[in-house]
């Protein structure tokens, strides 16, 4: 059993880094386990990424993408097949030498990632045009040989899903990477209450591999940002490669054109540093495992029966009402008789559940249930309350619904609070330093300028944002770094 | 585009083996892949696979499991800390050695299985009584190095779930591994429509590590065994050499007993071989990917124009309609203008698509849809009939529950037919060689006696029933071997 909250140091404020490894330990979201750089994903955290994964399986289904499974080794052969793709990521592979006793004729890489595997099985698959598009995807472990590790950010072996598709025209490629960024966006903002800046990543920041990255980035509570998912135009690049090609309807063998685009398990930690507070956990309703914990509340044998005997029916109305759309409302009574419900309070609030309900004697007697929110509004609203039993299930599915809305409604007034138009060098580095967020600026277009940037204030360029993305900001002219007119408005953050 | 069936040799009666690799790559299944002994499991395949999944991730969950997950690689000291345990797996491990161009200190198995992971890591989970029993279990991927492999039933790499609990009594562990054997066994019989014999392994079958294995065996097509899953019983033996220990409610500190339990995707391999017959795979409705294709039939535009018109609203109710409890019907219209109706009727024959509807323009006349099922019963049941498009819906979905339980009967039927009571050496070796199958007889239970029946016959002991599970036959009395008196009956057969 977990020491409550109140016995931890847990001072978000005072030190983020900490706060966050506290919340994930103590909300019993992971462990550390024997193996560097790996955690153990226990029930609490796993459910929590159940939740977010069926959404997102679910509309990857719905955009006409089919599940598949590849082989988790790839031999080193694959994987050098494409130049820039190896040297992005060999320095990061865990290698497979022997099977059984025996030593391997060729090293076999964990994968890191599957365009290579993808290249080598497609080029089998796809001879014509009506072969295309490929709409397919995994959900699979990976391992990067990571040195400095943080759980769920950034873990040597991380669960994602990686979806991979070969289309017969570039336009085609080009419109399929930016719908499967907009499906991640709808998850983050829609399931995860997270708002982004999206749009492309730079040269410099931009998939190995790849034509064109597009990303969605995020800003934590600590104001750094996170890169929370990427959805990569690959060109002709593997396809060339590995040489695949389709008989066109005109009888041409031609190269079709690849994306590939990804969305892992740190989404997990973005959940955690945006909402959290010092309590811990605050999860939105959407993905959160338990949506409301019920407390008993009574002292002598008596009590404790009647109370009992009122929280049954409760509970059986409360999972038979339905909540966004198509969830039932997950229930969790807490029975247990060694802890006080002091401390049940507190240790559902660190682990985020939405809605706690009271139920005591007089609640009983006067058929009210005391009904409590994870996160009360700034106004009151969702503070403690007395609710009619009869009234509880359609109470409770509505307070969902809006705690939900409040805390994209809280996360994106964060956001637009913490970026800032920087116009200048000395006001870059200043508000830097002394805010950090997102820094909108003008950009040259050089990497000198961009390795300048990063070198003197740790921010990297996180994102070029799509046209719209920023409207209330009027786009620098100049770039900051060196002055001369602007070519593209960038966004620069600290990050994860 | 895959060849129609009737272009290829896909005679299961000559040559079963070859006639299982012909469907696993004719129907789109699985193909392989540039990786020893590794497979690509394709959409169709993989949706098959989900539906398996998702049957069986349900009753874990709803007998009271969680899930978790636990790291890809398990340091050799780990692996090595229970000594039976090792000695099974360590010929078939796959080892890292290298991470990015830096030699591992200690090398790292690709898990074959997770208990030795599972015992490090609840060694720090569990400390109390309180924290008992523990009930977790993962979706992933081990790796065993296999020198013969075969697409589903034995790959190098394979997906399975392997639940793994520990307990405070050595009774409720043992209750634990007979439940979720129970479990299992609904899901063979309910989801697969596959009956299995269940009962205790052999010593020399059992996993290495436990103290008692429990299995279910089902019969092929081709009169082999399969092992669809096991249940171990891992005693205290996992416990004592991770030093897990918990304190008790009278204060001492002793070890809890655990169990494990794996079920994979070579079920999979079990459907395709138990249902399959000489045009393809048979699937049984329940997990079919798709329930029911439309095969539109015209000559003319105006006649694809209306029998068009008429097959959106027909997919639509068909798509409403519930079965199975909580299963939509899966509709899939076959809407391809290159290939003949002919070839479309073959090509999801081979796909085992249950249920097929033919809507050409004199049914559109008559508002008819004529609809036709894959196997159609001994006594003519479920051949070519037209059915009136309001009964459609209902039709359809009484149909798909008739052929689940159609499927099941007859698995059982042929399991019956080829479970054969042998009551002396002679009679073993006869029946074995002339028609194979289960062979129930006596055992005095020495190992001796079990490997002579194995090196003279090839077949091996599959189970040791639980009572019960062949009452219609009466247990011989004698050991087939020895002739000493049999203190088990037991089953053996040839095995995948």
């Amino acid at each position: 059993m977990p020491a409550p909250a109140s016995n931890r140091s847990r001072a978000r404020s005072a030190d983020f880094g900490q706060w966050y490894l506290d919340v994930v330990r103590d909300a019993e979201l992971a462990s550390y386990s024997p193996v560097r750089g790996c955690i153990v994903v226990r029930p609490y955290g796993f459910a929590l990424w159940e939740h977010v994964r069926d959404a997102l399986d679910r509309r990857i289904k719905e955009t006409g993408h089919e599940n598949i499974y590849l082989p988790l080794l790839v031999p080193e052969s694959l994987l050098e097949t494409e130049a820039k793709h190896v040297e992005g990521f060999s320095p990061q592979v865990a290698w497979v030498t022997h099977g059984g006793a025996d030593e391997l004729a060729e090293r076999l890489a964990i994968r890191p990632t599957s365009e290579a595997m993808v290249g080598a099985v497609y080029r089998d698959l796809i001879q014509s045009y009506r072969d295309l598009p490929v709409l397919v995807n995994q959900w699979a472990n990976v391992v990067r040989w990571e040195l400095r590790t943080r759980p769920f950010l950034r873990t040597a072996e991380f669960l994602w899903q990686e979806g991979h598709t070969f289309h017969a025209s570039a336009a085609e490629a080009r419109e399929e990477a930016e719908r499967m960024l907009g499906v991640y966006r709808e998850i983050w903002q829609d399931w995860l209450a997270i708002p982004t800046i999206t749009g492309r990543k730079s040269e410099a920041e931009k998939f190995p591999g790849a034509d064109v990255t597009l990303t969605g980035e995020a800003l934590m509570g600590d104001r750094r940002a996170l890169q929370m998912g990427t959805s990569h135009d690959l060109g002709s690049n593997f396809a060339r490669a590995f040489d695949i090609r389709f008989l066109d309807r005109d009888n041409e063998r031609r190269h079709p054109f690849g994306t590939s685009w990804g969305f892992s398990w740190r989404t997990i930690g973005a959940v955690i540093m945006v909402h959290g507070d010092e309590r811990g956990l605050v999860l939105p309703p959407r993905i959160a495992p338990i949506h409301v914990v019920v407390v008993p509340i009574w002292r002598t044998v008596e009590e404790r029966a009647a109370v009992e005997a009122a929280i049954a029916p409760v509970e059986a109305a409360l999972r038979a009402q339905a909540v966004f759309g198509d969830q039932r409302i997950r229930v969790r009574v807490d029975r247990r008789d060694d802890v006080t419900p002091g401390y049940k309070f507190n240790d559902w609030e660190l682990r985020g559940v939405p809605i706690r309900l009271e139920v005591g004697p007089r609640d009983v007697a006067a058929g009210t249930i005391v009904v409590a929110e994870r996160l009360p509004a700034t106004d009151g609203t969702g503070a403690k309350e007395s609710v009619s039993v009869d009234h509880l299930p359609a109470d409770v599915a509505a307070r969902l619904e809006r705690i939900q809305t409040r805390l994209l409604e809280r996360s994106i007034t964060f956001q637009r609070a913490n970026t800032h138009r920087v116009s200048g060098w000395d006001e870059l580095v200043d508000v830097n330093a002394a805010q950090g967020g997102f820094l909108v600026t003008g950009w040259c277009g050089s990497a000198a300028c961009e390795r300048d940037v990063q070198a003197t204030t740790g921010a990297t360029l996180r994102v070029l944002p799509f046209e719209g993305e920023l409207e209330e900001l009027e786009p620098p002219t100049a770039c900051a770094r060196c002055g001369a007119p602007a070519s593209e408005t960038a966004v620069f953050a600290r990050a994860y």
